[in-house]
C-alpha cells in the first residue's frame, strides 16, 4: 500500500525560506508570484493493505519523526 | 489563485535521505514501512485568475528553480 504524507508549516509561522523562493522568482523574471510556503513531502510503502493500519501506522510516524507538530501541520492519503 | 507544486526524485534517484527516514522509523518502533521517499512541496500565491496562466507561470518557475528537472517530477495543481 501506499500514501503521500505533507507535511506544512502552520499559518502564523514564518517561512524565511519560502520567502528568499519567492525573491529569487522576482529575480529570474517570474512576475505574478505573491506568496510562497515551502514544506515536505513522503511517498511512503507499506508493507500491509489495509487503510485503518496504515493510516495509523502513518499517524504515528508523523508524531514521533516526520512533523514537529508545535509548527506543522500534517495530512495523510492513502492509494491502494 | 493558489497553487500546489509537488517535487519529487525521479524513478532510479538514489534518495539518501528517505532510506534513513526509514530506518529511524524503524528505531523508532515504527512496524510496516517499507521505502521512503523525501520530496519537496510548494505551496504558491499567484495574483491572477486565469489557470492558464497560472500554469505556464508555475511551470517557469519550476524549470527555472524549484526543480532540478534532471533528477526530479513535478507535478502542479491549481485551485481557486
Amino acid at each position: 500500500m501506499k500514501a503521500r504524507v505533507v507535511v506544512t508549516l502552520k499559518n502564523g509561522v514564518l517561512d524565511p525560506q519560502g520567502k528568499a523562493i519567492e525573491g529569487a522568482l522576482a529575480s529570474l523574471g517570474v512576475a505574478g508570484v505573491t506568496g510562497v510556503r515551502q514544506g515536505k513531502v513522503f511517498d511512503i510503502t507499506l508493507s500491509g493493505t489495509d487503510a485503518d493500519a496504515a493510516r495509523e501506522t502513518l499517524k504515528a510516524a508523523c508524531d514521533k519523526l516526520l512533523a514537529n507538530t508545535v509548527i506543522e501541520n500534517y495530512a495523510i492519503e492513502t492509494s491502494a
